[in-house]
């Protein structure tokens, strides 16, 4: 067993506290991290204050991890001592069923769904199967700690020319929005409307302008404007200014919803093209506004896409470390943690929180 | 002018009533068509009784008609006197933007839409064009009468071996079904869901089981479970049936729901594959439970499309006469047409009213 220390919360009400927890040694495929960074996604927010309903205390976050391997069981040979690696949102999958053989594992469709960095299997065990699932653990402790063990097939490789700190957040942040902006298709001269200008957002922004995207960003927060301008859109605006918006109407070919929270879409299906996508990425709950009176009459769609595949989160880590992208990050000591939460809900991050992780000491 | 005689009405609140009223010469470009049959299409009501709130009255519907070339314009050069003809929801378009040059006149862009066979353009002039739109014609009467006048470029040949009377409801609720089927690439094997069983829905059916694709219905009306494996369903479940649905989950490659009201679709999403879409013909209101924690875990999509196009159209008529298929009609009298309106709007049709015109002496 290896001794751990780590952050979590022991419920939906508490505070994210320092705790003490074993993890097992590695197995003869698994890879030993000593983490150094891990960034605050918003979901590691809905998790520890059980908003989806489906949280498993204790709860240790973070899914955008960047560390050094320390030790690898007997059968890695991707991975030795010492080389930087990123571990994302997924830390093992069933790879039995169709899309896992189709290398897409963030949609997998064994009996417990991928296995998550932390909280446990997507689609826990019930009473039918006597309470085991097919990982043998009903929770899993993610990257708010200081060593992580994880499948090398699930193990990224960090780039050379990423900084560590501001690669941590491309796997998830990143990988969420290149995803979608890779399946439906978007290419240079394309017209991409970004929703919410958050941790999310400001990659969506900075991928899709590398691509060659014309990227228009649309924010709850005035103050985003000009910062969006300087990070590559080449139009900014308040989404409730429609005054801007009308003459939008009819304009993308893409539109990224990264608003982390139930988000009302009707006035964003009038700026889509005909036969155009508004996908989202952000919020996991009922979207509302989804009025057919208007996607009818371009033959629009709504769609969901859910984080990305291991294949699409090396590219975009070397899409990035090509093209020198990289997440606006600032490092906070993990003391901070708490504080840190708050002002991602308040939306005063800009753009990614990272904690240093050799201050959990 | 060319005296006619139709059914119509002169309020939400009216009955629909005999009237007499007058269209213009055939200009060079347009046929003048005896109507023989005209199919009574849910559109109708809600148009009638200004359900979508865009109603221009007097309202003289009809959008499914079949009559024979009594005259044509002298540049007409498809149509000769005696042909059998159709007409569907369109009588004319733009011709200009990208979707009409594109074959898409059901999704024109210009300033005023396509012009609808009854209520006029399908996006009226605003006071800000003096209330001009570019069809010069605010309100247009459609098929429950005598005589129509149509440009010859939205006007349909009937094929061989279609029985003129059965052919008219493919000119709405058959292309309406099978522009989703073609656009979304339904095919030989494909596992494809129909939602509602009614004139839409019927054809939906009849139309994806001829491509070759396993059909299954679901129906809000027991007694209807029998008839649609008689007209081809694999399977069919009362939609309320949780115990039926279960073992159906991610197993369609399309869904098409022809429900012609408001109506939740959260269970549905349940029941699409990874990719696959929920695509709504049915109803123009918005869409409830479009929930994207179910949505983004498979990367699944809600889309709305608008009847088809002219070229749709003409293909759909051929496909039903080359295969056999005709929508399950009962003729009625045309005095009987506001009866014929509660039936549908209770369900009681079998599948489709068609008005037989010779009924308006």
């Amino acid at each position: 067993m290896i001794k751990t220390v780590g952050y979590g919360a022991q419920a939906a009400t508490s505070k994210l506290e320092r705790m003490e927890f074993e993890r097992d040694d590695p197995k003869p495929n698994e890879v030993v991290i000593d983490v150094l960074f891990t960034g605050v996604c918003h979901s590691d927010i809905h998790q520890v204050k059980n908003e989806w309903k489906n949280t498993v205390y204790p709860c240790v976050p973070g899914h955008e991890i960047v560390g050094r391997v320390s030790r690898t069981g007997g059968e890695v040979t991707r991975f030795k001592e010492g080389d930087l690696v990123g571990v994302g949102c997924m830390i093992d999958s069933c790879r039995q069923c169709e899309p896992c053989e189709s290398g897409e594992e963030n949609y997998c469709e064994g009996p417990n769904g991928w296995l998550a960095t932390y909280n446990g299997p997507m689609v826990p065990a019930t009473e039918a199967d006597n309470g085991e699932n097919m990982y043998g653990r009903d929770n899993t402790f993610g990257g708010y700690s200081n060593i992580v063990v994880v499948p090398e097939d699930f193990v990224l490789a960090i780039p050379d020319g990423l900084d560590p700190k501001a690669a941590a957040p491309i796997l998830c942040a990143g990988v969420t929005t290149w995803s979608p902006l890779n399946h439906w298709g978007v290419g240079k001269g394309d017209s991409v409307a970004i929703v919410g200008f958050g941790g999310l957002g400001h990659m969506a922004l900075k991928l899709a302008a590398a691509i060659g995207a014309e990227v228009t960003v649309l924010t709850s927060t005035p103050e985003k404007i000009e910062e969006a301008k300087r990070m590559g859109a080449h139009a900014a605006f308040v989404e409730t200014d429609k005054t801007s918006l009308t003459p939008l109407a009819g304009s993308f070919d893409l539109i990224l919803s990264t608003v982390p929270d139930k988000h009302e879409v009707g006035t964003l299906l009038d700026l889509l093209k005909r036969d155009a996508s508004l996908v989202v990425v952000g919020n996991l709950d009922v979207i509302d506004g989804v009025d057919n009176s208007k996607l009818a009459f371009h033959r629009q769609s709504v769609a969901g896409s859910l984080i990305g595949s291991i294949a699409e989160t090396q590219d975009v880590l070397d899409f990035c470390a090509s093209n020198g992208i990289a997440p606006d990050v600032e490092v906070i000591d993990i003391k901070d943690i708490n504080d840190a939460f708050t002002r991602v809900e308040n939306g005063e991050a800009r753009y990614r929180y990272v904690i240093d992780m050799a201050t959990l000491t």
